[in-house]
């Protein structure tokens, strides 16, 4: 049975290329006892990725030249030797960006389609949502009052975050880039005001605008110029989750700005790197309040599908560009 | 009566001048009912006093230009009309840049001078040793086994927050300027090891070859180039205790480096600024632990003592340059 999967095919350089990824073709093994074969349905693509082309230190190892790209996938069980799985299931598990995979079960979480469409076991109602929910609940500790803003607003993370947020009293600033970006967060949902960076000539001075009190709890997906303006304006005893470094991501040297540990010693503030899988064993609490929000009509989501397994390379590479509103996945035929 | 007092001249732009402060002689009002007149014996430098004669923003209102330079000091109450002090009693508050002040009793401590020297009212039992000791205990949160990392390690604060996080089971790493304040933290205070931020050609390296286990927790006095350094080299859940940016307190523009939010992310750390006063309930408990380190002579201290009131702008202006070993403080005849 013939598979095909993406593998690194280069250590990327600056920006992401196509040429970084190798479509390859491979036969799968037989199905033995206790294994099972699932396909994909739904790809996810997330801006961690990134780091996990490079050779530089992270949080988890990098893939090797060759290896198959890694990923979180919704799947659909097709054969099965393993009594935990039957045929037809759809579960969640890291995949890979391949159409196919021989599993264990370990680390496979069963997806119940009756709850909602099963691509959100990618999003709103896995890593992402969950990511969202961490960071707004422990790391960020929002409280009612508050003034939180989050960077990257209108993306998978950060568009929950904001609603999170607001479901917990805050008053929610989202800084994202474009208008239609803009009209999402301060339309349908609900942020109290919306920040395009792309615009406003000073971001310094649209966050002093936005936020007179000054800020008490920041999200921050991008890091950058937007960070470095949201530090200098930050409230006594605020607290920062550090989630994501989008803008940071593809570049080829450390990148140079005003050191601000002088603005957290003045504000007495926290700044704390943060990773979903630090809270696993909080996620099924979590996960039952996402949902429960979501049937509520408390918290919207948005899903930004692109169609075909080939195109997975180019989907990963739109995320740097901005191209996303929401959760970005691919749907495999 | 003729009191002395320093009040401040100019804002200093730049490294601090003695310009910047004037000398002024003013009479003294009699005593009323309810106060004292009390009498400087010593009075305390440090480097948060830069903090206050600048306008910009800081976790306590600026001195203005004219004003008595604000500074805590150990007085004997001269005459009082207070009930609760008498004369000769010995107090502690914040007194400011005076021979000479009559004080109602709010906000003044009085000072045992059986249990140590009156001066340490200013140091290792004062303001000075309950930072080093909340810095370590409650910020960095040091625990047995974790590798330490306090800059301006020979300086009051960083001296006994390195001794504490030994007492705390730490591996600890000082870096200071100087070989007379390496001798001092590998010799008199028994630091593992001791780096010359001066004399050593990669403060990175150095710091890769002296923590291979990479760094827990870090007590910053200095931030800068050192501090970008030892960010580099966090451990995976390292805390960061931002007391002091002693390198910076002099600039005059924003200074530039690395932006080092990734390494947060990374290492999943955490980097505060904290304040003492930020853990006022517990002072009490805090300064019994200190005193009885002391004497059980697990907690070394110095003091670098200069003679004269008008010594003081002198005495200031030196703690930038690295002058001192310990706490600096100013004999009043």
């Amino acid at each position: 049975m013939v598979n095909r999967q993406f593998v690194l095919a280069a250590r990327p350089e600056g920006m992401l290329r196509e040429s970084d990824f190798r479509l390859v073709e491979s036969s799968l093994p037989p199905v033995r006892d206790g294994e099972m074969l699932v396909r994909a349905r739904y790809l996810s693509v997330d801006p961690y990725m990134r780091g996990r082309m490079s050779a530089a230190r992270s949080y988890a190892p990098s893939v090797e030249i060759g290896e198959v790209m890694t990923g979180g996938a919704v799947a659909e069980v097709v054969e099965s030797c393993n009594a935990a799985f039957h045929s037809g299931d759809i579960v969640n598990f890291q995949m890979g960006w391949q159409e196919y995979a021989i599993s264990n079960g370990a680390g496979v979480r069963k997806v119940d389609p009756s709850l909602a469409p099963i691509s959100t076991a990618l999003g709103i109602l896995g890593m992402t949502g969950l990511t969202s929910y961490f960071g707004v609940v422990e790391v960020c500790a929002v409280k009612p009052g508050d003034t939180f803003v989050v960077s990257g607003a209108a993306g998978a993370v950060g568009s929950a975050a904001g609603q999170i947020a607001k479901i917990r009293g805050a008053r929610v600033i989202g800084i994202a880039g474009g208008a239609a970006k803009i009209d999402y967060l301060r339309g349908e949902l609900g942020f109290d005001d919306a920040i395009d960076y792309k615009v406003v000539p000073d971001i310094a001075a649209a966050l002093r605008d936005a936020c007179p009190d000054r800020i008490d709890a920041y999200f921050d997906n991008v890091g950058g110029t937007t960070t470095d303006a949201v530090i200098a304006h930050l409230n006594t005893f605020a607290r920062i989750g550090i989630c994501g470094q989008i803008s940071q991501a593809n570049d080829t040297a450390p990148s140079l700005g005003p050191r601000m540990y002088r603005h957290l010693l003045v504000a007495r503030a926290r700044a704390q790197g943060f990773l979903v899988w630090d809270f696993a064993p909080e996620h099924a609490n979590a996960l039952s309040e996402l949902a429960g929000w979501i049937a509520s009509g408390r918290l919207k989501y948005r899903e930004d599908v692109m169609d075909g397994f080939e195109s997975m390379p180019k989907a990963l590479i739109g995320l740097f560009r901005g191209e996303n509103i929401g959760k970005r996945v691919v749907r495999v035929a």
